[in-house]
């Protein structure tokens, strides 16, 4: 592996903070235990401790009580776990679910097992920024919906939902809010005891924690059923021996995310944009210029396809994505460019970049020389060229 | 942390072994990118090759083929998906589940909870040294059942069933067969190849691998649904962005794993029940002599509580454990110990002691010391002592 290589997928996945080793690293070699009560060993209560100490940083970065944080192995079991666990719990005169047609897929492939169950579920429209309507939401509400789902920021395009006026909208009404905040975390401030969230995702891998661990918010008082049967672990709501180490790496993770940081990243996202608008002829850029995860640009480059731009990047020594990260394998069109009115051109042809710690300007300026001539070179030899 | 605590607890979790995180150092640092087909880039393609060279390894340890191993987030995610994720997929006529008393909680409340959806389920009863009588097996099969789990070795009382005669008598009658070799896997054979096992759990943090990694062998052809909604990972068949690491690190634990340390886990075992039983009158060995898995010994000390044992021998730095792990926070009585016919009196005096790569013959030295000292000094207090 190349040190040159410059890494623009972070909202797929992070290089870990090497901060985030050290900290879980005594509850590797030393703490190894499982977390016990009172009635247990030192080992273990010691385990334990470390394990609500990170719950507790993570609480707290949302306003939200130690005891309302789960841990989850990570944020697609997070989504799982709150819709289909609020799901089983709701009466039958409130079995009707309402989320987005461009949510993340552990919503949506959640949100369509439940259909299949029998439950109703409405597909949100979007507009061509990726905007929920409110006004759409609010007349989708009836008296038997029970459960709301709309992301916070959407994984492709950036766009960030006003969850204030949404979360209003359903506590008004009394239906519970979920909110997938897994692009979103520490990037945007989020807040539970200021805003009506019932249940919000949260993921680790995407703020260079460690993969293999994430967290649902749980409002408290708010009924769920277990979706992993076993132990009591996590207060009975989620059973498997404590990943304590990852919890920790996840704490520190999140305590070492500053302003500044968010700062920059939205510095590089704008400067790429801006320069890839004045300098190459025939993008578009997916998603809104405003209100968007400041980590996120996604530009179509027209009459090319995506995945010849992701191959041509990489032999450059630049990893960029196309389409939906999860999706990339099948090669079918985003379903999140298909949601905003794109057609299949304009999904084939899209590419996230996506920043991070480790990036800099500096590599703004050499990935858009680089896809300056990629793209160039691709539309001379394109069959999908603009003069056809 | 004293170096010098005896960590006799490695049922519950162990220590990582310093070699496993040198095999997931490079998918932190460097190669950390999700997994991608040949259509990503190579920092993706680099870190797959990492995740399928783990299954592989995996893979060959119990002679499965590589697409037959599903990573999950770890043992307990594991059984939840081959119970709930076949019974999902049982005909009606076909909604019998047989397992037994004694299992480990992921399995005993997973059928619990199908149970109450509607399912058969059979518990079955097991003999005074825990083992499920196969005719007895045979005869609750009936025409209507359609899986059957029963646990390679107990993680209490260490009894070993024989899966052969087990899976045998299921193939024989068309009935899908799991089994939770959480506390086997390495430890004893397994060969899938010959043995016809159809879903087998397997975990990595009992074997000094990392915490928040499991996985779920699934033999070619079984039906099983998704527990786990979102992305296509894991041949559509788990879904959430890999935790690489983890895996890359499961699979360095099971390649240090030798047949010469689990000859010693069994010495030291053996050392130690045979020390009690000569030094410490009144005691009851919990579980087998033989058919035992390597490393547990679990002893009931008559007219003690096991909690003030445990918590004796932490303050002379010593880790054992009582009762079930996940189940010694509420204090009640120990499934297995009830299972196998004890009283609550025997239960409640059960220690358990789990030896793992980091114990010395030294140490059950020591160990049988202090607790000889331990016992002797809480008999002498005890309300519950011999004379009354």
């Amino acid at each position: 592996m190349k040190d040159e290589t410059v890494y623009l997928d972070n909202s797929s996945s992070t290089k870990m903070d090497e901060r985030v080793l050290e900290a879980m690293r005594p509850y590797l070699f030393e703490k190894y235990a499982v977390a016990s009560s009172e009635f247990g060993y030192s080992l273990g209560i010691k385990a334990k401790e470390g394990l609500e100490d990170a719950r507790s940083t993570i609480a707290d970065k949302i306003g939200a009580d130690a005891e309302e944080i789960i841990f989850t192995s990570c944020g697609t079991e997070a989504s799982n776990l709150a819709l289909k666990g609020v799901a089983k719990k709701l009466s039958e005169d409130k079995d009707h679910i309402i989320t987005s047609k461009i949510e993340d897929f552990p919503v949506l492939k959640s949100a369509q097992s439940l259909e299949k169950e029998g439950y109703e579920v409405t597909f949100l429209e979007v507009d061509d920024e990726g905007f929920v309507d409110v006004d759409e939401l609010e007349k989708a509400i009836d008296e038997k919906t029970g459960l709301v789902s709309i992301q916070h920021g959407n994984q492709e395009i950036g766009t960030v939902q006003d969850i204030e006026e949404i979360s209003k909208i359903c506590d008004q009404n009394d239906v519970l809010f979920h909110t997938d905040a897994t692009h979103t975390f520490t990037k945007l401030p989020i807040d539970v005891s200021k805003t009506p969230i019932d249940l919000l995702t949260l993921s680790a891998h995407t703020i260079h924690g460690p993969k293999g661990i994430g967290a649902l918010y749980v409002k408290d008082g708010t009924d769920l059923e277990k979706l992993m049967d076993g132990g009591f672990q996590e207060n009975n709501r989620r059973a498997g021996v404590e990943n304590i180490p990852g919890a920790v790496g996840f704490a520190k993770a999140v305590e070492l995310v500053t302003e500044e940081e968010n700062e920059r990243l939205k510095e590089m996202r704008d400067a790429l944009i801006k320069k890839i608008k004045d300098e190459i002829p025939d993008t578009t850029l997916n998603g809104p210029a405003k209100d968007r995860t400041p980590q996120n640009a996604n530009i179509t480059f027209h009459y090319v396809e995506g995945e010849s731009i992701t191959l041509h990047m990489d032999m450059r020594g630049f990893s960029v994505s196309t389409g939906s990260a999860c999706f990339s394998k099948s090669l079918e069109a985003s379903h999140v460019i298909l949601g905003i009115g794109g057609d299949h051109e304009r999904a084939h042809g899209s590419v996230r970049f996506s920043f991070g710690r480790y990036n800099t300007m500096e590599d703004v300026d050499r990935t858009v020389e680089a896809i300056s001539e990629v793209v160039e070179r691709l539309r001379e030899i394109s069959p999908l060229g603009k003069d056809k």
